[in-house]
């Protein structure tokens, strides 16, 4: 191990106890939100708390799921120090682990609200609408039964669901993820949930605008909605923890099919991605994609950002090699959607499927 | 004039100038993003540049586009000093403008947008989703051949559009607006135009991401859609400046109807709004809501915010003395929405028309 593996190594598990730590203040800092509303709701007239007196009640309610939230989250950092085979990491004891800015904590709920897209049964609809067609499409190049030898690579796996559904249908699947957020999740309900609907969450509780009723906003949602150790199908799946581009930095010609669902619009710039999808991909290999173009970088100044119209996307993977075999667009499709909110989020994506060309097609 | 009254006055010019600054300094903010991207175009390897040709000449052409809504908006400041008959302000020459925060320029794209949603063809979807239902109760509920007679009160005006087509039919009607950077576009709009169609503006060029061609990008949209000079109704507008709590705190029993669209969601106490407009509507008087419950200070540390399910505002309004004579939810609705994004935001609104019981009503 040289100098610069070790300071990478401790940089690693710098973000490692950053995100323990994390988890580990959402309730503290969930419960400061609530203490500021109490105050504005304290320092009304008498005669105004008279007029909503479900209000007062209602802020204890979603205390009360701040705190069942956290009991989950607890859950699912308890044993991560063992997740990864490459890192063994002392997590210091909670008294002293790091204070982390709350930019950070805010992150949490959007990680709820994953945890309904990828594993509950109120995100099947945002399944059905982004991953099916991939799947559907995956299922469809690769009918034969020796469907165990097919690598797919799911670079942004999120939470993992994408990925476990190639493996349930006999893949050998390879998820990889850069947040170690989502990773502490899906390491928790890929190898630590063997029981359907084993756990509650609360994962409107955040958002307090838009809410028909406050029944909406503390709704329960439970997962997972399958049990995920229930493969059975020969298939393999793994996950890779860090940045796509430098995790595969190194392979080429060796994946049969990657698939990118909302994912491609995390680069701070988007051709990295295409090239290096090309260079991964055997030839003859295949490139499904799903998603909108939310240039994560774009309003982030000091980050490269390189924000291209569809229209040119489809002219810059055929520049850098690929054959368009299939495209569509205006699919609608909802991301950690709350179908209750009076506020909707529609992405109208673009699916589109690929081929690296075999050697002698590149000839040609 | 006392002491007070020159504070607050201090304080009015001083925001006054601030915002004709904001408007100054659009030019040189906005090509400060597009040296930006530049700098990350030209960072990027030859190779790579070579497969985006359209890139540059996008950004070249956004350039333009900058320039042209900065010529526009030039012109809705000039003349706005002799826009208050309450207020003599001398603006600094523009050499001596104060600067304005950066956060205080980023709200000038909406402002574009909401030029779009009030005075352009484009807006008309949006227009006949917010403004029809609530003008159409209005005619309905006034029928009479003395409309003229009839005060409506629009808090929340924007860019008085709204209020317009109430005068455009003949009431009398008043429009109050906080925000000094909308005031200065309805003045310019209601004040100062007199043919359709004579501006061009380019609402979408500061949205970088879901655009499925660069065309939807700079996509230009000129306004007014209509004359806004051609009234010809015995109808009469006005509009104040300010905060409506303040604006209208020494009024009682004057208005006929009160329309809020898009605006209860603005108040740091909401229930404060609900109280204002029970006294302000004579006895008999009548309040029209359209909009959704977002909160405008949810999320900002400091300020007081009570954010209430929509079930308790229908119980809080009849508390306050209102009888509730009709109402519907989840009625879809954009909000200076471009349609050619691959992101959209629909609200589901609430609608609904309440009395003010008259005084022999309120005693039985």
């Amino acid at each position: 191990m040289d100098a610069h593996d070790l300071a990478e190594d401790e940089e690693e598990a710098k973000h490692y106890v950053q995100a323990v730590s994390t988890f580990m203040q959402y309730y503290a800092h969930s419960m400061k939100t609530i203490k500021e509303k109490v105050k504005w709701y304290v320092a009304l007239s008498e005669r105004q708390r008279s007029l909503i007196p479900k209000y007062e009640e209602h802020l204890r309610s979603v205390s009360s799921c701040i705190a069942k939230n956290f009991h989950v989250l607890r859950s699912i950092i308890e044993g991560v120090s063992d997740m990864f085979e490459n890192m063994v990491i002392d997590v210091p004891v909670k008294e002293r682990l790091p204070q982390v800015p709350d930019f950070q904590i805010d992150k949490l709920p959007s990680v709820l609200r994953q945890l309904v897209r990828d594993w509950a049964a109120e995100g099947q609809s945002e399944r059905d609408g982004s991953y099916k067609p991939v799947i559907m499409e995956a299922e469809r190049l690769f009918p034969g039964p020796e469907r165990s030898k097919i690598r797919v690579l799911v670079p942004g796996a999120g939470l993992g669901r994408l990925a476990w559904e190639f493996a349930r249908r006999g893949f050998d699947c390879q998820g990889n993820e850069y947040s170690l957020l989502m990773l502490f999740c899906s390491n928790f309900v890929l190898n630590r949930c063997d029981t359907a609907n084993a756990f509650v969450i609360h994962p409107w509780i955040h958002q307090w605008s838009n809410n028909m009723t406050y029944s909406d906003q503390v709704a329960s949602v439970t997962f997972p909605d399958v049990n995920p150790a229930s493969l059975n199908s020969g298939g393999r799946l793994s996950m890779t923890a860090g940045d796509f581009l430098e995790v595969y930095a190194r392979q080429s010609n060796c994946w049969d099919l990657v698939t990118t669902v909302f994912f491609i619009d995390t680069a701070n710039n988007i051709i990295d991605y295409f090239e290096t999808i090309y260079r991964l991909l055997k030839p003859g290999g295949y490139w499904i994609n799903m998603g909108p173009l939310l240039y994560h970088f774009a309003d982030m100044p000091g980050e490269p950002s390189i924000e291209l119209a569809y229209e040119e996307i489809v002219d810059v993977m055929q520049r850098v090699g690929f054959r368009l075999l299939y495209q569509k667009a205006d699919i609608p499709t909802g991301y950690t959607q709350n179908v209750s909110s009076m506020l909707r989020y529609t992405y109208r994506c673009v699916y589109f499927v690929c081929a690296k060309p075999n050697d002698d097609e590149e000839e040609s």
